[in-house]
């Protein structure tokens, strides 16, 4: 397997990506192509490899910025570090390609280097929520601020073959976020989206709030993008802001250090659930490459973590897994 | 001052509202009425309030049910306990109005029997979330699931009346919740309501998301009522995840144990952060009379706190100020 690295992707970059590139080709024995400036890599990259794990560098002169507009320029800036990760997937010099990039950007370049699966109406940015008992796929988080119902149907489709694919779970079950449980309830999109969801032959479970999600009570939940963004960073801010004030209260007296250093195991195991790195990148789903979206504070463990769900994604052939399951349904509707 | 409390909305109506009744009237000194089903309420009143604290009972002989469609049943119940409680606010009997039932039932008969703030385009559902450095409004929570860029314009001009008088901040920072922080992203809504909030003489501070809303960087949040409710809702929970998460892992051994017992201070710190009962009862903004709307959950304890949100709008001449703000907009964009 060989899994192609945007090296200038990070908010840090490129550091990160030279040691989760360095720690990633030792750990799989797999080869990792790092994109980006050659001589900005080149010696940091001798450096840190003695041993010579199998690290390959590919030249890409120009860098996206995080105040570049993406759709332009992905096209202006034509050999950006992305573009030309893609193209490398594109031409198969690689399986799976991953970058800590901005996520707009990102999602440019890959329609324009990759294009859709066919048939795919708009791909989708899709990461797992921690729940009471597992994961939960989300989808859109962020790729497609205004969303059709015909849309939300194919990334309920799409989401269900990454969770049944990629975490395992037979038949997921499909909430469609609303801002009630009730059938009905919902903004235009919502309601709209309802009906196909029931008539689409998925384990549809109807419409889901933050408790459902959050309890495990559906595999996957299907939203546009800009709620699923609202959302995701919304739960983010809400627990960052309850583990400081935590902390915070906790190191205020002798006795609450004493018990907070006892408890340590229950702080602990509370981690896996908190941390975003533990998750590492998001699929862009529907785009006709693997192509996986790290935050842009990644650091080198977050970033082994995105290369080890790419990894994930090759294994379980999941770009394959997704055109079988949207041809389907373009056969079944065209019958 | 006399509040007059919804005696059927909670879940486990009436005992909660009974209790609540009667404490308030007892804490403030303030006239209670409790409005509901006499032959239900009146003996379980005097057998709770035997020293004959001021509360009135008012006879409603129809109960709003969760499973009614909210506008066709305000008609249809035409006594229902909210209605007939409406009724004598509107007609001066009472100050405010106070229910922890149907936020749909309570909107539709709230615009039915009290009608609009003149100018007011939609009424907003408002709440305080916790932040890092206190309380930020937000609003729409769920009373428009479709919105227009006037419609979060006003709720900006009514979000701040309430953060000024009712929170004590002076001159509210703005935020449009958003999927980025840059001016230019976000959904046609946000988008479109950008400029209008920049030109509105608001302290707008742009497009936010979780972290500055959570972080305090705000002081009033606007966004559609969807979204705000998938906010809350999801906020909410992720939080609920993380305590029933430790608290099991607290409880697993006593080396935990101890260690949570040393630490119970910092866990009691939270407890205010946490509890959408501290909040207890989010306003109607808009409407013609001000109509506070309590959690379904609520218990005797979330209403008496609903009891004192609804007392601080009466002394805060919350009603006046929010139709004082927006006629004078009115009369700006007529000029």
């Amino acid at each position: 397997m060989r899994i192609i690295l945007d090296a200038m992707g990070s908010d840090r970059h490129p550091e990160p990506e030279l040691h989760a590139a360095v720690e990633a080709a030792r750990q799989f024995g797999d080869e990792i192509i790092l994109v980006g400036k050659e001589e900005v890599l080149r010696p940091r990259l001798e450096a840190l490899n003695p041993d010579g794990a199998p690290v390959r560098l590919v030249h890409a002169p120009e860098v996206l910025e995080m105040t570049d507009k993406p759709a332009r320029s992905a096209r202006a800036k034509a050999r950006n570090s992305m573009a030309v990760g893609m193209e490398l997937l594109k031409a198969g010099e690689g399986d799976a390609f991953v970058t800590a990039g901005n996520t707009g950007g990102a999602m440019a370049n890959a329609l324009f280097r990759l294009g859709r699966i066919r048939g795919v109406k708009r791909p989708a940015l899709a990461t797992r929520f921690p729940t009471r008992k597992g994961y939960c796929v989300v989808l859109d988080i962020g790729a497609n601020a205004e969303c059709k119902p015909e849309y939300l149907l194919q990334f309920a489709v799409m989401g269900s073959v990454y969770a049944e694919h990629l975490l395992g779970v037979p038949n997921p079950r499909v909430g469609l976020l609303s801002n009630g449980e009730e059938a009905g309830k919902g903004n235009d999109l919502v309601k709209a989206t309802y009906p196909l969801l029931e008539a689409s032959g998925l384990n549809f479970i109807g419409n889901v709030e933050g408790k459902e999600l959050f309890g495990g009570e559906a595999d996957v939940v299907v939203t546009d993008g800009f709620t699923g963004n609202v959302l995701l960073k919304g739960s983010e801010a809400v627990v960052r802001l309850l583990v400081d004030v935590l902390k915070e209260h906790l190191m205020a007296s002798p006795r609450t250090k004493l018990g907070a250093l006892l408890a340590k195991p229950a702080f602990e195991a509370l981690k896996g659930l908190l941390d975003p790195e533990e998750i590492g990148a998001a699929p862009l789903l529907g785009i006709n490459g693997l192509v996986f979206v790290g935050h842009g504070r990644s650091d080198a463990r977050a970033l082994l973590s995105a290369i080890r769900a790419a990894r994930q994604g090759v294994e379980n052939d999941l770009l394959t897994r997704l055109g079988t399951a949207i041809a389907a349904r373009l056969t079944a509707a065209e019958e």
